[in-house]
């Protein structure tokens, strides 16, 4: 039987500020990166998430960011490969013992934002995420962009990678995503993104902003909590899994 | 044979900016308490801290604080219990996995500044410290000051507890320490340093500055690293150990 | 004829976090208490605010607060005299530089949260607030709780201060408002809030929570922006302040 | 009478942290960039650095950062062109009105590390700081790199500009600084940066690493209070200042 990851990231509130829409979304996912205080969560909202990932039994992975709580992680910032290392080892390890307290297990990394999208090009930083989740813990999951430059190097380097893609963003012809700048991008439309969900599983592939078929192997696909259709999507998904016939559950390798 | 444990706050310069001597100082010590970044500290000169410790076969513990930078840890903050709590956790736990990274063990927990002080007379503090640190590791023990209210407290939360005196501070006829804002309150001679020490040791209690016998029961002697004298303190003391036969090694339970 | 003046907290957005209704609520004030970036708001989100205020023609007001992001300002610091007006300083200065490089003038400054609730009886915050005040412009008016000690404060130091009411607060017998841990804190039904205003505009009073008629004058009445009834609280107030021939304007002294 | 403004980064220490020799370097330059609170400083060092220019009689600008404090303002962030101005004129403002309040003047704006190296080939971001300083006062002047990208953004704006160069630097053949990541970056020796003074005040040039004379044309001159030598060198540079007939004065446009 066919099988599907679906993730979204969770726990980006801070302070007083809300951010997403967890309550409503957690049923719906099968995996969750929750933030680590960097471009956005703070300790007593991180400690709540992961008390709902446990409800829920969603997987936990933790979203490391650039330390850039104004600009939410989103700003490239041009840090040196061991400062970088050492601040992804604090962001993994606190959210690692803080999940263990409430008997969870950390099960993979996924890197946010800016640090995302640089990975694909910037091997230095690569290198960088990859020691700092062989320190903290070996058997983590590196989860990364389909295709990119990341789940090579995550191959040559020995450590589990499970590569993932996007039910609500277009792609290009190239593979890489449609730039958000561009009018396009993200998806809206629940239908149009449950059809990309079951292209992606079914046939590998998405049909690209200009219209071309782009092979794409991915376990698990990410949903943005911040997209205003995010939880319409997610349930024009499940019934398009289900009539399907596709399990939705945790990635495992 | 008498022995004692000398311990230090380390790790706590940040960025570009450095603070303390730790170079110097690492080789007289026996336990150090590094910054978890919240008062000082960053991940790189955590792990710096972390590695030399090491190096040196000293014990750790974790330093954790209020979350105030440019206040360092020194300023009173109203947090909520439960708050406070995720808090600790964070660093706590954040450290932990960078020692663990490193073939280290964490040890203890010494809370830092304000929140030191502040857990004399503020039980739902010390709950909150005290849950904090059997959620991440409930074999860490809390250290703290001798006779204050947290010992008892720890004492009924069945948490095991490592009382702490200083090597040059001066204490009131309360057994309180002499407060930072009045004249004589640190001990800048070492000398004077070295001779309250033995007597911590040897007869278990301390010289008031009014000139009374306090009796004060510790495990552990703090020296403070921003002390001026901090090096020819250690070397006084060291000295005095080794002429009065007594050994200076990590406290145990 | 007679007049009151209507104030609001806005420009409490920060980075990627919104927060409050600020573009719905400024057709209905006339000033409004612009965060300064120590509890709230960034310079992007103060500078948008401001070129509402001046669209809108409302009186434009700094915010300053604690230095506590994470706490929202609501969280008690104790910070040395001295350092708080250095910090008030630079909040003040920052906000009324930016205002006036759009063409418009800080007026006045009124405290956020736990600052402003701590005026009511530490004097020495309250003098490092004036003297703050003081030295960046001798003009600026301080905006705090009426007959709060802030106010006698300014009166003995001759500096002007407009005394402010809430709309949507319940008080005590004692006069102080009624604590936002209890039930009945805040007045959710628009209606009961405009009473509540246009009791204060008329009779100068307020039905404290147990139900005694509290003497009050204020020339400025706050309403919430995070009430979750702010909008059609300020329709509601409106509405009663057209019946009864009462006009809303920027309070002047 | 040949004359020569010589500047130094002053006020960079933060809450507990110490950073550069302030004290000591006031007696010899005629300008001082004080930090805003982004890389480095914090309102209470501004206010003491004011105080102490003011004493001096040294000239006095703003050295606005990117927001990193971890990073001292040395690492590139991709901010957008829009935030980048509004977060100029936040610091800007706030130190322009703490300098007011103290009876001082602000004069000029250089920016700083990361963000000064950036302007250089960023013509959107030199806009973005155009603006901002053209928007809090016209009349302040901005102090950059001879012969940079900037100086000519400057004078096609209208912006009255002063071009400075290094006492304690070496430059390449092509006229940009010699990267600190390179052997032989910075000048400690007294006597080299004196000549490398003299050489640029009479001769319009330098002597670069390689050999070669690379003509600047420069009205301020630039020493690194975080350079170990730095009193020395300026205390060797007022000797040769004095020998040259040379006088030493805050420029002036």
């Amino acid at each position: 039987m066919l099988s599907i990851d679906i993730n979204c990231d969770m726990g980006e509130s801070f302070g007083n500020y809300r951010l997403g829409n967890d309550l409503r979304i957690f049923p719906y996912i099968s995996s969750c990166n929750i933030a680590c205080g960097y471009h956005a969560g703070d300790p007593l909202h991180m400690e709540q998430t992961i008390d709902r990932a446990l409800a829920h039994q969603v997987q936990i992975g933790a979203h490391p960011s650039y330390p850039d709580l104004a600009g939410f992680g989103r700003r490239k910032m041009h840090i040196p490969a061991n400062e970088l290392r050492a601040l992804l080892k604090y962001q993994i390890a606190a959210l690692k013992g803080m999940v263990e307290s409430r008997g969870g297990r950390l099960c993979y990394v996924k890197p946010h934002g800016a640090l995302y999208n640089s990975l694909a090009d910037n091997p230095e930083e690569g290198q960088a995420l990859i020691d700092a989740m062989q320190e903290i813990d070996p058997e983590l999951i590196l989860m990364g962009l389909a295709g990119s430059g990341i789940e090579q190097q995550a191959a040559e380097a020995n450590i589990p990678f499970v590569a993932e893609a996007f039910a609500d963003r277009r792609y290009e012809d190239s593979g890489h995503l449609r730039s958000r700048s561009l009018e396009g991008a993200v998806i809206h439309d629940p239908q149009e993104a449950a059809e990309q969900v079951i292209a992606l599983i079914k046939h590998h592939h998405v049909i690209s902003y200009p219209g071309k078929q782009i092979p794409i192997r991915a376990q698990s696909l990410c949903i943005h909590g911040d997209n205003p259709q995010a939880v319409n999507i997610l349930v024009a998904i499940d019934e398009a899994l289900r009539q399907a016939g596709i399990l939705k559950r945790a990635f495992s390798l």
